[in-house]
């Protein structure tokens, strides 16, 4: 289908002295270095990027141009799905090089957050998933929802969110690009502290993702195109599915339209759940991680939960998921967080993870990156290309 | 390539009872009824929109599921692109359809801007239209750098600006979902007053695009799958380009970005300008309109300006340019724009266009969408299908 030839991908954290322009320049030409190709090869340019009003930036596709002188008048526009913005921006370059328009397109997700107040992030985020008539205060309390409903069918697992966020935090640590690279214990997730408070119950700070600034790039080619790299991680299967927004529409206790898109990849794909190697997902809250890797078929519905307390989903576990640290640690900078999951699974794929690689074989690989909640989801399957 | 088989059209204008939903509701419900297709032979959705920060809706694409029960689960983006965002939209289902993903698409343009203050609004397009630190104080000073530049070179032409807008609102009346149905003259557009006051010298407040509410919304079927519908127009051709956003680094005398996409567009069609018998052009100010009719190659460089006194471009002269009235008084909800261009020359090609029809072979028409001061054009031609 295409191929990712090339990355880019700035340290995700706080970077005050960075605009939204020097974030795009910044991964946009690392990843065109990366690659090792000239501005002038790129034949499209897509910008994944949620909240433009955040920043004051109306129009961040122009911004792209910044990268390279060599690429006034090429196309380039910006794609927006929420958390799932970096996803969707890589979607369209997908649908641009499959239809032969392009041959190779470049993509950099990209957000500045940091500058904000916490409240109000987490307020542009909350408008992103549920209808006002029906809203919670914050995003954290609609995950509370999600949280509660799994608790009422099976059990407090407050234990097992704590270990989650312990697990990702020791990712982060090997994550020289990870926001967060410190180790927390067990003991400090699990307990309400001053430092470690109820957001919304059950959810405490340890249970949150970041707020963060940050951008990741990837170089995308056709398959063609992609014999000159020596370098690639192939697509083999991608799925986009949306849902209502009404959480009064939907099952609380499932995230029905991205276990769809799982689906949909796995078919596509023609793989079963199992043959899968690593995984990237949408981690905005620990319990998130939890129903991902049970909507991705890797544990039994209700027993997705003591897989990092059992270590399965551990690094050197059987089924590692969020290698990278994953939203939580790493950081959700929210245009980036979909590129960037494509770059930690090609540095997976191509054993050039470092401290954090998985060993033994790594050759399949899933990204799973969700908008608001469940409200859009993309699946994309990969594979180390021999 | 791929066809527009149906269509829907708020009115643009004010519209403070309805919510970004609601519009998206409208237009795009319309379009499928228009198509005389259903929900679920929808294969994905586009959003064409601008400033989700302007209005609180963080996440657009999320509203279009609610068009209809049965998109639940079809994949739905956004895309932005300035007030090119609608052309931005369609150009992404366009990739879709030409890869062989999906067979049928639903775009939808849409914004709420009316319920803003008007400097609100020029300050959010202006910050699309150049950098901060270079910048004029409003988006209509940045297209007066334009004007003037245009008179230093061929003379003052305020006239001619105003027998633009004259022109335009003449369409306008004959256009049932305009925002301005009500005649202007040519003395009072020329002239300074207190209703009209000077905004950025020369342009005046006749010279200038509308603060509008509205969505626009298609339905484009693959060639293939558009062989079951009886009334269909035809994308004969199709081009994006962008530019840099500096004005220090572009020619204030020209759109050079367009210009490109304009080229691109006719090479791609085989055709001459010559050959186009309507064209639906980016006014968003007056002169835009004289620089985009001089970059289609329909008038030589400097002589543009004179078409609308000349009734060249009137819905009756040789070359009709905005017969739906343009952004200048049709209205200009900015994501809804491109879209609503796709609809005028679907009407004018199949000869709906009612009270402002233009009369005698209308096989060829082109839409000319731009975004920031040039800094992304989209260009479409369209074909009638036989």
């Amino acid at each position: 289908m295409a191929q990712i030839v090339g990355w880019g991908h700035t340290p995700f954290g706080r970077h005050p002295d960075k605009s939204l322009e020097d974030l795009i320049r910044d991964a946009g030409g690392e990843a065109l270095r990366h690659a090792g190709i000239a501005a002038g090869d790129v034949g499209a340019v897509w910008i994944g990027h949620f909240n433009a009003g955040m920043v004051g930036d109306a129009f961040p596709s122009s911004l792209a141009l910044s990268i390279d002188d060599a690429l006034r008048f090429v196309p380039a526009a910006r794609a927006e799905n929420a958390c799932a913005s970096g996803s969707a921006a890589i979607y369209s370059a997908l649908d641009a090089i499959r239809s032969g328009r392009i041959d190779i397109a470049l993509v950099v997700g990209v957000e500045k957050m940091s500058h904000l107040p916490t409240a109000e992030v987490a307020e542009a985020l909350g408008g992103a998933s549920y209808q006002p008539e029906e809203a919670g205060v914050s995003f954290p309390q609609v995950f509370s929802q999600f949280a509660r409903a799994y608790f009422d069918a099976f059990g407090d697992k407050s234990r097992a969110l704590a270990e989650i966020a312990v697990k990702n935090h020791r990712n982060a640590m090997a994550n020289p690009l990870a926001q967060m690279q410190r180790p927390l214990t067990l003991e400090f997730c699990s307990t309400v502290s001053n430092k470690n408070p109820m957001i919304a119950d059950p959810l405490k700070v340890t249970d949150c993702s970041l707020v963060s600034d940050g951008a990741a790039a990837i170089v995308i080619a056709s398959d063609e195109a992609a014999k000159a790299f020596a370098r690639a991680v192939r697509f083999r299967s991608t799925a986009h599915v949306s849902d209502f927004l009404p959480m009064s529409r939907r099952d609380l206790t499932a995230f029905e339209g991205p276990r769809r898109a799982i689906s949909l990849a796995r078919e596509q794909a023609g793989l079963q759940n199992g043959d899968l190697h690593v995984a990237e997902v949408h981690d905005c809250f620990t319990i998130a991680e939890v129903i991902a890797t049970e909507d991705l078929g890797f544990f039994a519905p209700g027993t997705g939960f003591g897989m990092a307390e059992d270590g399965v989903t551990a690094r050197d576990g059987a089924k590692p998921i969020n290698t990278s640290g994953g939203l939580k640690s790493k950081g959700h900078p929210v245009g980036a967080s979909g590129v960037a999951q494509g770059v930690e699974v090609w540095k997976q794929l191509r054993g050039q993870a470092g401290a954090r690689q998985v060993s033994g074989d790594v050759s399949l690989a899933l990204t799973h990156n969700v908008g608001g909640t469940g409200n859009t989801a993309v699946v994309h399957i990969f594979e180390r290309r021999n």
